[in-house]
């Protein structure tokens, strides 16, 4: 299973309106684009991928919600489609566990390091100044990545704690949902021995 | 000049609400993605790209449309703007030559076969059975790309008829943008040469 967290630090954690993603839903744009480049083949879906989002803004932060590859439906490319599913999802009565919203959507109460204990997996953090990501291997990877606002110093401290490593996808800062692409190309290459 | 051209088979020409970019608009939300993909730095530009969408669908085809890198404004990374843009250009009395419509976005009427005689280069074709991108170098590239359709046969003659080159980006088959993504890498790579 290949896991992608994306931390959204404005990305509101109640129902939003799906005509302003960016500015009302806090950023949620950024979100949507990630879950759509974690999962999507050209005309199929990548069942062997988990994204998890880390929605930290008002008005009662923070919720955790997952999209599963293997399972997900009603899934389309477009922000839209994958805002309305976790708009959905917010509409939940969130509980300490996972709930599932529609198929393979998923939302808990939870804190970016709750989420980390979950998992209990080796961290790869993209930063322009990681290591290059090119020829790499990754047995069962967990990435994570931030929003426009990046990691905030309290979680690398997080990442931190656990067994790490810091990766870049290459020599210029990109938005979040291009390094996804960029990730899962490595790893197409290495598994198609390309 | 990194020049980019993405095939809309059934973009609408006409303004269209930006509330349904996959369907009433005709999937306007591949190439919204698309002028993303190729346009979008991590809070900057990529100012030596133009983006080239061909507009095919209902009900007065074919437009095109371009995006400057160097010179738009008011575009964000989220579909819903680059969408708002096109639709502004739709707005336009559109003629044989190119009309600017806003900072940067410039329309006229025109087919494929059109823009790739004003461009008058080389032509570089994506293909699941192309050669493997990594490691060549680019000088002034063109690329096309296609939407969910690909390329009709008629489009692939027309490519056949000048200068071209096939190539792949990798083992899979991947969406337009995810394409993009993938080919910038590859120049930021030998540009920087890491």
């Amino acid at each position: 299973m290949k896991d992608f967290v994306i931390i959204g630090h404005k990305a509101v954690t109640a129902p939003f309106s799906l005509n302003d993603l960016p500015g009302a839903a806090g950023r949620m744009d950024i979100l949507c684009r990630c879950v759509n480049a974690a999962l999507f083949l050209s005309h199929d879906l990548r069942r062997d991928v988990r994204v998890y989002l880390v929605l930290k803004g008002e008005p009662v932060p923070p919720k955790l919600i997952r999209f599963d590859g293997a399972e997900v439906r009603y899934l389309s490319p477009d922000e839209r489609s994958a805002a309305s599913l976790i708009k959905k999802a917010l509409e939940k009565n969130v509980q300490e566990f996972w709930t599932e919203s529609t198929p393979g959507v998923y939302i808990r109460k939870g804190t970016f390091s709750d989420l980390l204990v979950e998992l209990g997996k080796k961290i790869i953090y993209l930063r322009e100044d990681g290591e290059n990501v090119r020829r790499m291997t990754f047995d069962e990877p967990l990435f994570v990545l931030g929003d426009h606002l990046g990691l905030t110093d309290d979680e690398e401290k997080t990442i931190e704690t656990n067994e790490h490593e810091i990766l870049s996808v290459g020599p210029l800062s990109l938005h979040a949902d291009h390094c996804i692409v960029l990730l899962h190309n490595e790893m197409d290459r290495v598994e198609k021995h390309i």
